[in-house]
């Protein structure tokens, strides 16, 4: 599969959740086999080097190629929840959205101290729920240096957001418009 | 990995989400990629020669091993969401939960007319939640005759909840109590 063919698996749909944004929605790659396989071997490929020995992904897209892309380097994977889910003590970081605001939750004991962990998504639109992951992370004792998304939106300025706070971006395509 | 080590790698929290539920928690098990790999190579020998050619998963515990599955069986994965996530015309069933209530969204253009599809989630406690995805994905055109879970708990009858509804319940571990 190509990486146009890829792109075109992904679904535009404007105006979703509000007037003038173009949504990119990964639902329809993910319901076609080849497309799933191929986004998780190109999310594997730049992942290769990185050096991490533990993936984590962002509830609740986060976790379809979050859990992948563990299986496919063989390592655990950590989830960053939605409030209340975690049934233990946690760590939180409160984030302003694109449209919105919202709460992430770390349960700690996931991770262990000075472990390289991939934060992995499927959309870099502004980038604060991935500055708030890693913050989450860090505070928990990762070493966060890396970020892996499907899709970039490249206007919206996210890979350099995350730049200033210390993590390097990479996707596997990127969108104009947002 | 032996069925016991894996499942002392679920976390049992007394007490939550409320009093009198043992809640059995994956999230120590995924975290351990050793764990991770054989929960899913379990779901992967249990769909064997099931017949399916996609698999659903409920969000958001149902995304980590119904990805994890799809992927490994080289198939589509069909996400079941909570409201107001997909942004297409959907269609939603809405259930009873054992504690509280809730609604289950799908996008029917993912389904193939006639398609047998593997629905798949983290624990069957009694059923509602499966019910109604499998309800979904049957309107939208589906054969939806078998259900996968990581976790049982058979005091709760979900299985015979399921089979009242035509869902034959395959699980890779059980647990005693709810």
């Amino acid at each position: 599969m190509t990486p146009d063919d890829l792109k075109a698996l992904v679904r535009t749909v404007p105006g979703f959740p509000k007037p003038g944004i173009l949504f990119r929605d990964i639902t329809t790659l993910i319901a076609h086999g080849e497309g799933l396989r191929s986004s998780v071997d190109a999310l594997a490929n730049l992942a290769n080097g990185l050096g991490a020995s533990a993936v984590a992904g962002i509830e609740a897209r986060g976790f379809i190629f979050g859990t992948a892309l563990a299986l496919e380097l063989g390592m655990g994977f950590i989830p960053l929840r939605k409030p209340g889910k975690l049934p233990v003590a946690t760590l939180h970081e409160d984030y302003a959205l694109e449209y919105g605001t919202a709460r992430l939750e770390l349960d700690p004991t996931l991770v262990n101290a000075d472990e390289r962990v991939l934060l992995v998504d499927d959309l870099l639109a502004t980038g604060g729920t991935a500055i708030a992951a890693a913050t989450l992370l860090r505070r928990a004792g990762a070493v966060v240096d890396h970020a892996l998304f499907v899709i970039d939106l490249p206007e919206l300025a996210g890979r350099t957001a995350l730049e200033d706070h210390g993590l390097a971006t990479h996707a596997v395509m990127a969108f104009d418009g947002h």
